[in-house]
């Protein structure tokens, strides 16, 4: 079977919640590390990806679209104009593996989705893409299922803390760091940050000082 | 095949990271019923139970053991007696479901591991108790690795985010409103705790007053 991945993209000034601990071409470089992990992780299921970005950039691994309007708009613009499968997959989730990903596209259900932390949605897998649309921001997740069933969807939410957790706060790090065994784990080491237990807790450090 | 759980508990002033949130009797009555969740799972999967209580406690749903040393001492006290399988869970996993802990139970590795997140561990499960002993605290997820390395036991890390949020603090409440099937979600919609979506996130308020 054949499905097709889009993954949102902002190649300038990304993570801007990241700022306290990274500079702008810090953030910059990490969340084209990251993109390269979820993409990485995504081929090797099979799949082929397009990148919907926010502004020009060149990817060799994947396809690119150029959409300047939001993301709800982007996603809504693409997903009429498959015909297969599609996975709308995020591109801050660098802890996610082939084998987490296969849960997702081997789901029985019209469509699978997977939650982010705190109400959002950070996987969604519909067979029929055509009639589907998104609207992410706020309990996108709560949205998603009920955009599910008004269409009449079976729909599998897949349990992952892998892909439930995207990077976009200095605590995110402590998961990545831990969990993570893509590039993007290597670049934060690369870069002076570094895991820390002290008083029973773990913390992540940047050139020895405590920054989560 | 047999398996035991073994689910560490304590009945009196549990949940100090909630303090800002309830009252000292209601964490009691809370932890109560988030350990009545993870029982009852347990017991969907055939297990058998046994709390490792820091003071007297009944349950009509499990054996108890009174243990006044600490969590690791009740727990490595506890395993050598095992003649089976045996199941090590926290009791603050109330977004525990059974289908998510057969999938820890049908490990074909030595042992299966779900981290907490943050660098903890939530669920052991181990084939051969005996020579194993735990290390909570910290970062006890690595260093359950490690013991187990040391072993020459081969393991299973599980990726789950229903059994790797553990609710410690009131932001762990969120996920417990918008993912929990059991009693303690029930539990927290009876006393006043809903979810509100504000400036494009979610949160939780009690009483109409935001919490986190």
């Amino acid at each position: 079977m054949y499905f097709h991945a889009l993954i949102p993209y902002k190649p300038v000034n990304p993570k801007t919640r990241l700022s306290s601990v990274m500079t702008q071409e810090e953030r910059e470089e990490f969340a084209e590390v990251m993109l390269g992990d979820v993409i990485s992780a995504v081929r090797k299921t099979g799949c082929t990806a397009t990148l919907l970005c926010t502004s020009p950039y060149t990817c060799k691994e994947a396809l690119v679209a150029i959409r300047k309007e939001g993301l709800n708009e982007a996603i809504n613009w693409a997903l009429p104009q498959f015909h297969c499968p599609a996975l709308i997959i995020m591109s801050d989730l660098p802890m996610v593996t082939p084998g987490s990903l296969q849960r997702v596209l081997s789901t029985k259900a019209d469509m699978a989705i997977v939650p982010g932390l705190g109400g959002g949605t950070n996987v969604i897998f519909v067979k029929r893409p055509e009639p589907f649309r998104v609207e992410y921001y706020g309990f996108s997740f709560r949205r998603h299922l009920q955009i599910a069933e008004e269409l009449g969807l079976t729909v599998e939410i897949i349990d992952s803390m892998r892909m439930s957790t995207d990077v976009d706060e200095p605590s995110d790090l402590v998961e990545l760091m831990i969990h993570g065994h893509g590039n993007a784990r290597e670049w934060l080491y690369e870069h002076g940050f570094a895991l820390s237990v002290e008083n029973g807790r773990v913390s992540v450090v940047r050139n020895g000082e405590k920054i989560v």
